[in-house]
C-alpha cells in the first residue's frame, strides 16, 4: 500500500508536500459545502479538507464514522487563528486530491469515550482499543517493557523461557488445570509463577535469569485481579539482598526514566516491617501522605484508663495515635463513620481527642477520653504527636498487629478523603519479614512469602527453636502504596529446606512428593540464589496513571473471569472432553451452567 | 556476597590482582603435591591452583565434582609453554588465598557430556545446563529475542499480549483445555496461535504488533514437536505482502548478523509455490543443494513407452528427472533402495539411466528404459539435464503433485547421502499457494494456510466459482530446506470472509457460533491487513546448529508430553477436580493411569 505518514505526525516540515495518509474517519462537519474530516491512525489525528469542486467529494460525502480510508492530500498550513494547539497537527490541514474507502463501518455499537461502561466496552474491545487513551496506555506499556529489557540485558541477565504446562503445586492459590490426553487421569497445572524454575535454573549455572512470565490463579477475583497475570521475574546467584535490591533499584529508575522522564530517590528508603506497621501500620505504607502512627504507651501507661493503660503494658500490644491537622472540624457523624470504617479491620472502638487550644492543656481539648487523661499524659502525647490547635488525635490501642493495622487503614482512608496525598513517586524497601504467620483456625504456622524463603538465621536449630520469631530475607518494594513486588533470598541448603517444610506441616515423605525434584536439585551444589518478581498490570497502571489494572491490559477478563469479547469459557462437546478423559459434572441447577455469555453446545 | 569477577573472564589483563570467584569445581587434579582446580561459571572455566602450604589446601583437599565454591586468590600469568589457547582464560591461573564451600554435592547423576542418553538429560535437567554448550544454546537464544526485539521496536511495532486462558477454536489442531470453576462445565482452551487476536487489534488501529508468544497444539507429538512451543507473532495494517516481506528480511539479517556476524542475501529470492514443486519438488525447498529437477515431457510425450508418455502429455502430470553428479558409481542396491525410499511418498517406481558415455547417444546408456526412448528423446532429455558422463539421471513420472514430492525427498536423501549440501544460509520466499486443498476422503476443501487468508483475486465471485484454481496472498519463510515462517495478507472484508467459511463447509450459522466476534469486528471499518508467524524454536535451533529443538529449550518435554524432571503431568485428587466441575474417566487398563512417572495420589 502506498501509507507516506501517519495522520498524528503530519505537521507544517510537510506543508506544500502530497501525503497519503490511511485511518479511521474520526468525525465529519460540513461547513459552508467545504467537508471537514478528522482523520485517525496510531499517531493521532489529523484535519481532512474536501473542497466542493474536488475529485474526492463525492466519496468523502458518504464517509460515516469509524470508516477505514486512504486519503491523498496536500498539506497546507492553516492560517494562525485557526491554529489548534491542542494538536501535534494543529496548524496545518491536507487538502484531499483522493479518498480511497477501504472499508465501510456500521454504527458504532459504543460511544467510543469514557463515558462507555465497562461491560460494552469489554464486549467491542477492539472498537474501545481505537480510543487515544488505550493506544497510550498499551504503549507506555511496550515502552515499559522495552525499558525494563534494556535494564536487564546490561546487568548480564539471560532472558529465558520457563513452562506453561507444568505440574500442580499444592500449596499457595488454587491452580489452573489441564486435562492430558495421552497420560489418561493427569493433569498438567498452569504455573502460578516460576518460582521453582528459576531456582532449578540457578541451579543450572545460568547465574542471572529474567523472564516477562504469564502467571495464573484461579482465585475469586477481587475488583482488580485477573486470572491471568503478567510478572517480571528475575534470579540471581551468589548475591545477597543488598544486591537484589540495588539492581531491582536501578531497573526501576530506569524504567521511569525511559518511560516518564521521572526521577525516582536513589536510594530507595529501607523500612523493616516492623518499623513499617509501627510507623505506618501497613506493610506497604504510602509515604505520600504525610503523618504516621505515634506510639504513646509510655505517656498512657500509668493512666487508671484500662482501654489505654492494658495495651501500653502489654509487650504485644500497643496504643497508637495519629493526627489530623485540622481535624478539629470534623464532625460527630463524620467522626463516627471513621469508627464504622476502622471496625472493618478489627477495631473495637476508636478514642479522639479535638485539641481546641494546644496552649491551654487539658481545659484546651474536646474529648469523651479527656476525664481519663492527666496533665502528664497529655504534655506527652501532645509533644510525641505534634498536636496542634484545630488538630484531631485519634486513638487505636490493643493487640500490636490489629491497632497498628486498622490505624494504618484510617491514615490512608483520612488522607484520600482530606486530599493531602502529596504528588510524586514515593518507592521504599520493606525487609525482615516474619518466617511464618501463625493461622489459629487451622492450628499451623504459614509462610509469610513462600516456603522457599530464606531465614536471616541460617541456623536450622534456631530456627526450630523459636518459628515465630524468625524474620526472613524476604523484601517488597512499595510504591505509593502499591507492592510492585516482592522476593527473597533463597534456601539453598537442603536441610534447612527440609526443617521449613517441617515446620509448614509439610513432612519429609510428603516433601518428597510434591517438590521432590526441589530436594533432589538441593543436593547437587546449589549456589546462593536469591530474587524477585514484580506485578507489570499493577506497575502499567502506576504508569498509566490508570486506577484499574483491566484498562492497561488489551483483553482482559472481568472478575468473574469471562472475555465478553470472545466469550470464553465456552462448553464443549462431549467427545472432545471424552478424548481428555473428562467428564462435565454439571448439577441441573447450577446457576452457570447455562451462563448467557453464549456457547457453542 | 564478594564475588569480583566471572571465572570465565580472568585473563592475564588481571595478572598480579586479587580476584574472588563463584562457580562449581569442574575437575580436580593433584600434581606433585599441588592441587589444580577447574573452576567453573556461566562465562566458562578457569584454572585454580592450591599450593601445599595454604591456607586454603585443607578445604580445597575435600572438593569434589560439582561443590559450589568461592575463591579468593591471585592471578599468575602461566609460562608460555603452558598456555591453553582453547580456552579464553588459558594464559593464567588463580593462586588460591582462601576457598569458601558454599555447597556440596552428591555424586553426578550423568556424565555430563554428549554422551548422556536423553532421558537422564532431562530428568536432571538442571545439571545437564550447566554443561558449556547448553548454557551457549540458551545465551544464543536470549540473543535472538534482543535482536527480534531491536528490530522490531525499530519500525513501530508494539509489543502486545494476548490472553492465555481464551477460547477454544473447533478448526486446526487439538486444543488443550482448561475447566472453568467459576463457570461450571464450560472450559477455556489455550492458543494455538494469537491469530484471531493479532487481527482483532489490527481493528483495533494497533497499526503495528508483536509479540513472542506461547502456543499450545495437543497433537500426537512427531519427533521434534513440542505441547508448547514460542512464535514470534506479528501483524500490521495497510500494507501488502511485498511490505510484510521485506520488514521480514530486514528482521532476519539483523538477527543473523547481530548473533551470528552472518550476512544473508538482500533481497531473498522469491519462488511460486507452483515453481517450487515444479524446480524442487518441495514447498520449502533447500537451495544449498546443487541440481534441481527438470521437466522433461517435451522430449518423452511422442514415445511408445507410456509409463512416461502418459504423465507427460496429461496436464495435471509429470515426467520430471533428476541428474545426480557422479551417480554411476551407485549399485544396484543403492538404486533399489532410493526406489524403496521414494514409495513412501507415493512413487510406484523410479526409473534410472547411467551415462557411461555422454559422447555417445544411446550407445552410451545403461538403463532398464534405454531401449524405450530414441536418439531425440536422450538428446532432449541430456541437454535439458546437462546429464555427463559419469553421471546417473533418476525420473519420476505421474501425477504433477506426487511426482515431483516425491523426486523432491529423493533430491533431499541423496544430497545428504552423498555429502552435497553446501555451507551457508539459504533463505527464500514461496509465495502464491493454492487457497484450498481437497480434501478425497472426507469431501471437503481445507484452507492451505487458514480461513483468514485472502486470495490473490479478491472478487468474492471468482473465488465462489472456481475455488480449486485459486491463489491465496500467503507467504512462507524458508531457511535452508526449513520453513522459517509463514503469513498472509488477510481477508479484510466480511462478504469475502463468510464465501470462504462456505467453501470450507463453514455456513453462516456455524460462523458466527464459532468466529462471531470476528465477523462482528470486521464490520467496523476492518483495515486492510497482514502478518506473519515464526517458528522461534526450530529458528534458535539452526542458529545454534543443533538438530534438536529440545537442546534450545530450557526446560522440554517428551515425545510423550511429559516433563520428566517435575513428573508433570500427575494425578490430581477427585475434590480439586470436583471444584472444577469434572471427573476423571479412566478405564480400568488404561495403561497410562497409573503411569511411573510419578503423581501425588
Amino acid at each position: 500500500m502506498n501509507r507516506s505518514h501517519y495522520c498524528g505526525e503530519v505537521t507544517e516540515a510537510l506543508a506544500g508536500q502530497s501525503v497519503t495518509l490511511c485511518g479511521w474517519v474520526d468525525r465529519t462537519r460540513d461547513l459552508g459545502g467545504l467537508l471537514f474530516m478528522g482523520l485517525r491512525d496510531t499517531a493521532g489525528v489529523v484535519q481532512v479538507v474536501v473542497e466542493p469542486d474536488s475529485e474526492a467529494f463525492p466519496a468523502a460525502e458518504k464517509l460515516r464514522n469509524e470508516f477505514c480510508v486512504q486519503v491523498t492530500g496536500t498539506v497546507r498550513e492553516r492560517p494562525e487563528s485557526q491554529w489548534n494547539e491542542q494538536m501535534a497537527t494543529g496548524r496545518i490541514e491536507v487538502v484531499a486530491n483522493a479518498i480511497e474507502l477501504l472499508n465501510a463501518s456500521a454504527p458504532m455499537p459504543l460511544l467510543m469515550t469514557d463515558e462507555d461502561g465497562e461491560e460494552v466496552r469489554l464486549k467491542y474491545r477492539y472498537l474501545d482499543l481505537r480510543r487515544p487513551r488505550m493506544q497510550r496506555n498499551l504503549k507506555v506499556r511496550a515502552a515499559m517493557y522495552r525499558a525494563i529489557r534494556n535494564s536487564l540485558d546490561e546487568r548480564r541477565f539471560v532472558e529465558l523461557e520457563t513452562p506453561i504446562l507444568t505440574r500442580a503445586t499444592p500449596e499457595g492459590a488454587r491452580d489452573y488445570l489441564v486435562p492430558s490426553r495421552v497420560h489418561a487421569g493427569q493433569f498438567f497445572a498452569l504455573p502460578q509463577s516460576p518460582q521453582l524454575f528459576k531456582q532449578l535454573l540457578m541451579m543450572s549455572g545460568m547465574d542471572r535469569y529474567y523472564q516477562i512470565a504469564r502467571c495464573f490463579r484461579d482465585e475469586d477475583l477481587r475488583a482488580d485481579r485477573q486470572p491471568e497475570f503478567t510478572q517480571l521475574d528475575m534470579e540471581l546467584s551468589f548475591v545477597s539482598e543488598e544486591e537484589v535490591q540495588a539492581i531491582s533499584e536501578d531497573l526501576i529508575r530506569e524504567v521511569f526514566r525511559d518511560v516518564l522522564g521521572d526521577d525516582l530517590p536513589q536510594p530507595f528508603p529501607r523500612l523493616s516491617w516492623r518499623e513499617a506497621m509501627e510507623r505506618f501500620g501497613s506493610d506497604k505504607p504510602d509515604l505520600r501522605i504525610p503523618g504516621e502512627l505515634v506510639t504513646v504507651d509510655g505517656h498512657v501507661a500509668h493512666l487508671e484508663f484500662k482501654v489505654f493503660a492494658g495495651p501500653a503494658a502489654a509487650h504485644d500490644q500497643r496504643v497508637a495515635a495519629l493526627r489530623v491537622p485540622g481535624g478539629a472540624e470534623l464532625s460527630r457523624k463524620q467522626i463516627d463513620d471513621y469508627t464504622k470504617y476502622v471496625a472493618r479491620y478489627g477495631a473495637k472502638g476508636l478514642a479522639w481527642i479535638k485539641v481546641n487550644d494546644a496552649g491551654a492543656g487539658l481545659e484546651g481539648l474536646q474529648s469523651p477520653i479527656a476525664k481519663f487523661l492527666d496533665e502528664g499524659a497529655w504534655s506527652g502525647i501532645a509533644e510525641a504527636s505534634g498536636a496542634a490547635t484545630g488538630d484531631l488525635l485519634f486513638f487505636g490501642a490493643g493487640d500490636w498487629q490489629t491497632a497498628s493495622t486498622f490505624m494504618g487503614q484510617l491514615r490512608l482512608k483520612l488522607a484520600h478523603d482530606r486530599d493531602t496525598v502529596e504528588p510524586g513517586w514515593k518507592p521504599l524497601w520493606v525487609t525482615e519479614f516474619p518466617m511464618f504467620e501463625w493461622d489459629a483456625e487451622t492450628g499451623r504456622y504459614y509462610a509469610m512469602h513462600h516456603p522457599f524463603t530464606a531465614p536471616l538465621d541460617p541456623d536450622p536449630e534456631a530456627l526450630r527453636a523459636d518459628p515465630a520469631a524468625a524474620l526472613s530475607r524476604g523484601y517488597d518494594l512499595v510504591l505509593n502504596g502499591s507492592e510492585l513486588g516482592g522476593g527473597s533470598i533463597r534456601i539453598h541448603d537442603p536441610k534447612l529446606q527440609q526443617v521449613v517444610f517441617d515446620l509448614l506441616g509439610i513432612g519429609a515423605e510428603e516433601a518428597v512428593e510434591k517438590f521432590g525434584f526441589l530436594l533432589e536439585a538441593l543436593r547437587y551444589g546449589a549456589p546462593p540464589h536469591g530474587g524477585i518478581a514484580f506485578g507489570l498490570d499493577r506497575w502499567a497502571a502506576l504508569l498509566t496513571g490508570e486506577e484499574s489494572i483491566r484498562d492497561v491490559i488489551a483483553f482482559p477478563k472481568t472478575t468473574t473471569a469471562q472475555c465478553l469479547m470472545t466469550a470464553a469459557p465456552s462448553a464443549i462437546a462431549d467427545g472432545q472432553l471424552a478424548e481428555l478423559h473428562v467428564r462435565s459434572v454439571v448439577e441441573a441447577d447450577q446457576p452457570d451452567a447455562s451462563n448467557e455469555a453464549g456457547e457453542s453446545d
